[in-house]
Formats: C-alpha cells, structure tokens, sequence
C-alpha cells in the first residue's frame, strides 16, 4: 500500500463518523456525507499527516486537521460546481452535489463543510499546545478565506472570458489552489515543535507543490480523457478560463511546474529537512494522470 | 448614546478597516464590504461586548470576537438572500448583494465572510489564554455550522411549503436564529475567567433571547410595514415559512417570548448575575419594532 493509500484509508474511515446528526438535519448530513465521503485522492490531508509525520507525529494525531483541510476542499468543489458558477454536473464520475439534492441544500452543505472544519481544527487534538491549536485555525482561515482560496476563485470568475495576463493566472493558481495546499503543510508543521525556519521552509516547499499542482491541472484538461478525469475534459478551454496551457503552451507549462518544485526542494534542502513519504507524495502529484 | 449605539459605533469602526486588500481580489473585498459596512443594528456583537464588559473586561478587547460574530450574520445573509434560497431582492432597504455582485461573486463574498470570521476570531486577543481562545472557536464553529445554524436553514428550506408541526417551528427557531445569538454571549462570556456555573447561565440566557429574538420577528414579518422593516414584509406567510404566529397566532407568539425570555433572566438570577448592560439590550430585543 502506498503512502497515499494508507492516509487516505485512515482518513476515510475518520470521516466515516465525522459528521453524524442526532438532529432533523437529516438531508444537510446526507448532502455534506455526499460530497465529503466520495473516492477523492485525499492529496490535502496525506500532505499535511506526512509533514507531521516526517517529524515523528503519528498520523492518527493529525486526523481532525486533516479532516479539516478536505472538509474545506469538498465545499470549495460544491460551491464550484453550482450553476452560477462552474455550473458542472460531474464531479469525480459522479452527479454534483446540486443536480442530488437541489441548489439550496447544496449551498448548505457547502457553507456546513466549511464551518465544520473548524469545529473539527478547534478539538482537543493531543500533544499541540493552544497557541499552536490556534495558529494551525489562523492559517486555515488565511489561506482558505478571501486572502487566500476564495481570493482566487473570486479572480478567477472576474477574468474568465477576458484576455488576462500570465500575471493574472499566476494570481488565480497560487490563491484558488496553492494555498491549501500550502496550508495543508503548513499545519502538519505545526504539530511537531519546530524551529522558524524549518517552519519557513515547508510553507515554501508547499507554495510550490500547489502552484506546480494546479499547472499540472491545467495540462490534463488540455490532454486528458473523460474516464481518466472524471470530469468533462477541455471545459478550461471552453470557458475561456485563465490557464497557463493558453500562454505557454502545454509543454513549457510541464517545465514550469518541474521547476517550481525544484524551488520547493531546494527551500527544504537549505534547512536539511529530507523526507521520503514527503517526496512520495510528491512523485504522485508530479506523474498523475487525473 | 444607547449602549447598542455605542457599541455599533466601536464596531463600525474596527469593520472599515478589518477587510482591506491589497491584491487584486477587489470586486470579492467590495462585495464582502458592501454587506458588512451597513446600517445593520450590530445586536449580536453588542451582545457580546456587554457580557464581557459585565465582568469588567474592556470592549475594545472584544472587537475582533465581536467583527467575527457580524460576518458570520452578514455572510448567512447574503447566502440566505440568494436566488435559489429566498430570492431577495431588498435588505435593509438596499439592493441584495447578488442584485448588485452577481450569483457567483455574493456566493464567494458569503464564502469570503465565513471564513474571514474565524481569520479574526484566531487574531491575538489581548487578555485572553490559547485555552479559552479555543474554546470561542470552537462555539463559533459549533452555533454557525450544521449543528447549529446551517442546520436551522436547511430545515427551514426542506420544511417551507410543508405542513410541519410546533416542534419543527422550534428547532428552526433555536437553529437558524438563537444559536448564534447564544454563541454571541457564550464568546463574551469566555473573554473573562468566569466560573463553570456563570457560564453555562449565560449560555441559557443566550438561548433564551435569541429565541424570543426570532419568535419577534415572525410577529414583525406579520404587523410590521415595509419601511420599517427594511425588507418586504409578509414574505414568510406569502412562502408558507414554519413560522410561531401561523401556529398559535401574533398575540400568543408575543406572551411565548416573554415567558421564554423570563426563563433566561431567572437563570441569571440563580447565579447572581445582574447586568444593567445586557438588560438594556434585551429590552432593544423585546421592543423592537423592526
């Protein structure tokens, strides 16, 4: 089993009982349980529980932050996917969210998973002290919210269909995308007690590893299938989306990205932080398909 | 100058400059500024400055709790406003944000104010321990999220244009409307140390003024007129809305909020809490007429 596989099955089976209701809202639970329980990659949490674990943390510590970071990911897809926005009906093979249970209770779901991550980051999480408890809630609020992710969806919406800039997809990528991705690093960084500058170092390396994973996004949309996706491929190049395959091409588009990370790994190497399960996760984001 | 007023006033101020950007998100900080920066009456932060200056703790130092507690309303708002929700198109006399923003840029200047509450509520709160701060997001997370207010709205949206029974009328009220105002005095109440038993009266009495808070307003949604009420009044009997006054009439919804807001005074009074601040505010609650 792969590193990967192993997060993710610990992940899933967390997320199993994460989100039960007692209550009447019934359809709410189900709807958010949709989205979140589904065949993700778990990229975010594996990232985050490898960073802590690089360090020595068990990953079953860091199971409520990684809960967290994909509880915000699977509501930033479902807002994503509504009419007024992506308007997709396919997400992962599967219906949306809004074409099961309607567009209301979508938005719901939506606004639920993003509010429980925090009541998942804000449980007593074992062997972190409260400053760093609230330092891990401050970067996921950062870097999920209007400086951060939404920063970027809300650019992105602006421009597509505009001419635009390489600036401005440089923009989009390391705010919709890079940034929880970063976060997710950031916040497994957190676990341990690390110096500053290592701390520095892996926020560095995670900027990288998201911006090369959004170029590498891109790339697929351009040349990969349906059935590999998941999703209806090319819908970047039909919207008139911002994307770095538009100005550059596909192929240079697969040299950036090789050399972002190359800056990602060089930050990590000056602090002498050198981690296998770090680098698997990373031959995974660089060598996917889908 | 009533104390509500006094505390909008510190509030409105602390919000002018709480959401800036730098970036090029412009349009997403101007529609998240455009809900947050109104005539709106500030209840909910008032209510959490006067239980922590009740306990001697200054209201200055509650701010940022207190800008949280307004996103959060402001961003429900905003998403509650939507078309596929209660389709809007006038809050407070103004234009809704969808009506000036567009779907998509209101949905992520929701999104955006959501989790910038959480940015503000994780800022260093001079004053109070990691441990306590915590806890505040964590109520936060718990009053907003599914089990508490989302999960009010989605009932709310499942059971409008159905029969429904008291008891759904209830648990809409207590989650859609009270929690948050609950959450409001439980915050408050964290800024000092206060005994385990202060506490947990407090939040009793937070239950009980956000319910009579809702159960008002479904009178006022009956008797009120327009330019009152800043919104098009008679729109919960006009979508058949799980309302108090459609189940036992204007005049015994008005005697049920009293009796319930007379169950939370008695709560404080069990534990000698006597606050001239929060009286002052209840009777706001009480005898507001929009």
């Amino acid at each position: 089993m792969s590193y990967l596989e192993m997060c993710k099955s610990d992940l899933n089976e967390y997320l199993k009982s994460a989100l039960v209701t007692d209550g009447r809202a019934k359809t709410l639970y189900e709807a958010m349980n949709y989205s979140l329980l589904n065949d993700g990659k778990r990229l975010r949490p594996a990232l985050c529980m490898a960073t802590a674990e690089t360090f020595g943390v068990s990953r079953e510590a860091v199971l409520p932050a990684a809960a967290a970071l994909e509880m915000i990911h699977s509501y930033s897809l479902i807002h994503d996917d509504l009419p007024c926005m992506d308007d997709d009906d396919l997400r992962r093979g599967q219906p949306t969210n809004h074409k099961v249970f309607g567009e209301a209770m979508a938005l719901l779901a939506g606004d639920g998973l993003l509010t429980e991550a925090f009541v998942q980051l804000s449980r007593p999480l074992s062997g972190v002290s409260p400053e760093r408890q609230v330092s891990m809630l401050h970067t996921l609020a950062l870097r999920a919210g209007a400086s951060g992710m939404v920063g970027g969806q809300a650019v992105d919406v602006e421009l597509t269909g505009q001419d635009g800039t390489l600036d401005d997809v440089a923009f989009i990528h390391l705010h919709k995308t890079a940034r929880l991705i970063q976060a997710s690093i950031e916040i497994g960084a957190l676990f341990p007690e690390l110096p500053d500058e290592h701390v520095r170092a892996l926020s560095v390396y995670g900027e990288s590893l998201g911006l090369a994973f959004q170029m590498i996004d891109d790339v697929l949309d351009v040349v990969g299938s349906q059935d590999e996706l998941g999703k209806t491929p090319g819908k970047d190049v039909a919207a008139a989306k911002l994307t770095y395959p538009r100005f550059i091409g596909v192929e240079e588009t697969r040299k950036l990205a090789a050399q972002v990370i190359e800056r990602g790994e060089q930050a990590l190497l000056r602090v002498g932080i050198v981690s296998s399960i770090l680098q698997e996760l990373q031959s995974v984001v660089l060598e996917r398909t889908h």
